[in-house]
């Protein structure tokens, strides 16, 4: 398997500052010698990473001392995903591997080995990918597939507020870069036109710290274009809803500063406008629902969702229960 | 066992560039209008972050419009190893571990993984430490230990060079930085007074490239000052030679930027410069030494070391022999 990241003889490292000031042009002409001062370089050496650029696929057009960017590949680059984040924790450190089993194990063995919160692991492929409650999660190539360390300080069920917080900050990257109006549907999917675009996933465990430590997992179909046939009538890509390629690296710098928010948010004990934005974007409130738990099944309509108590539901039979979203499968 | 890079409660993330700039002042006061255009903050951000880098231990005197950097504490933070560093592959990622068995094989993970080149994995602690030829290696709290993912595309014998390389690049830095006069032992180890302080370890595989991998690994006994019995004679550390602790970040980074001149160089064909400066710091040219290999051992006086062809022994039977580095032990 050859990766593309390294397509050339010798060190490729790209210059992210470069990439930034070309990207900030928007497709406009920029002067080389702005280009320069803002990516610190001159001369040779600006000509030089331009090839750089080049050979990772960028589309990087020339007049005499001038250059604009066409086309940005693809691609996942560390140093492109990380380069100027103001993040405070979501992002602090970015790990792109080419192919993992599931970026949730990868992410905890680098919990595990001390690795600190906020630290992302992204993969261009993951070979078995997994979902919810041991649940298999396609993954080819194409999808936006990353975890995340976290250690948050909150009084409140972690997984009900990190799936919140993730969430929303999905959601809302998705409505912004790929201008789809994506609804949250209780308790860890994102849908696009009613069909499933992405889910997400917390897991906890208590690694060598007094604190747990969570990975919080999140996929997107951003590029993918085939689905296996028990998913295909519930599943899609950003792709495959705009008809167009949405660029996974703007789309995880993105998700990484929304959630970076709504993170700091809950440490400060604020969950209540997370819980507001969520139910802004629930597909869920309103609904009716029928959710499996422990082997029963329960229908009603959802009233109210609380980032505590979880999904309130007025059953059938009249009254209102409250569910979590662990260990609860939603039917219909 | 806690972490003492999560101190306090909810995110910790520094200030890289706040970090930077106090830095910078050199232990002078800086005043917190350009404190705060250098790390973008201003107001209430400023003070917070002055707070955080307070929290991880670092001491900064105060009056009124102004603070001074008065103490730097020895915390291995990626942030500040990363941040700023102009390198062009070595350091391009870098995770900093609680404890790790071995950052080699932390290092052959991420490999594994398809992490990119340059990727860094640094560890407070090595429980299970491996030197060249599978020997175990000491690694308590206070040492730099290290493993950076290599890729480079050099015709010649890569153990050798990268050895050569990496050797001349932390016996510089630690002259730079500790003020030591380190001199280089062939194969591989860093000398200080006569004691090793230091020593270097590249390990190649071939994994899903076309190209073989190698990870080279780098211990420096930095602010160590207890050393098992086997080993008191023979071993030292820059705090035991200077009387006064050594900051890891910053040899750290010395070491990433050192090495950054010589890769290139390597990967570039130019071979000799590294060559020549591997000599001129070299303890064991024109030594008498005794080398053990394959059960027989050689006796005689070191007259010349190449890069590709290894350690020249004119040995006392009469002709000159060559070395490589592989599987040899020097006996005296």
């Amino acid at each position: 398997m050859k990766s593309y990241r390294n397509p050339i003889a010798g060190p490729t490292r790209m210059n992210a500052r470069l990439l930034a000031a070309l990207k900030a042009g928007a497709g406009q002409w920029i002067m080389a010698r702005d280009l320069g001062r803002g990516a610190g370089l001159a001369g040779l050496r600006l000509r030089r990473d331009v090839q750089r650029l080049r050979d990772l696929g960028f589309v990087i057009d020339e007049e005499p001392a001038r250059f604009r960017l066409a086309h940005a590949p693809d691609v996942l680059l560390a140093e492109e995903i990380r380069g100027g984040l103001d993040t405070r924790v979501i992002g602090r450190e970015v790990i792109v591997c080419e192919r993992v089993e599931s970026t949730n194990d990868a992410a905890w063995e680098l919990a595990r080995w001390g690795a600190a919160e906020g630290t992302a692991v992204l993969a261009e492929e993951q070979t078995r990918g997994r979902g919810r409650m041991g649940r298999a999660w396609h993954s080819p190539r194409g999808g936006l597939w990353m975890s995340i360390i976290l250690n948050p300080a909150t009084a409140a069920d972690r997984a009900t507020v990190l799936t919140m917080a993730a969430s929303v900050a999905v959601a809302k990257a998705i409505r912004e870069l790929a201008g789809c109006h994506a609804t949250i549907r209780w308790p860890n999917d994102i849908l696009v036109g009613g069909l499933k675009v992405a889910g997400l996933m917390v897991e906890t465990h208590t690694i060598n710290s007094p604190r747990e430590t969570s990975v919080l997992g999140i996929g997107v179909d951003v590029n993918c274009t085939q689905f296996p046939e028990e998913i295909r009538t519930v599943a899609t890509s950003l792709a495959l809803q705009t008809g167009r390629d949405v660029r996974r690296a703007d789309l995880a710098r993105l998700v990484f500063r929304l959630l970076d928010e709504r993170y700091l948010q809950l440490c400060r004990g604020e969950i209540a406008p997370v819980g507001e934005e969520w139910m802004a974007m629930s597909s869920t409130l309103g609904q009716r629902i029928t959710i499996l738990q422990n082997g029963r099944t329960y229908t009603g309509e959802v009233v109210d969702i609380d980032p505590e108590a979880g999904l309130m539901v007025r059953l059938d039979r009249g009254f209102v229960r409250a569910f979590k979203n662990e260990h609860v499968t939603v039917v219909k």
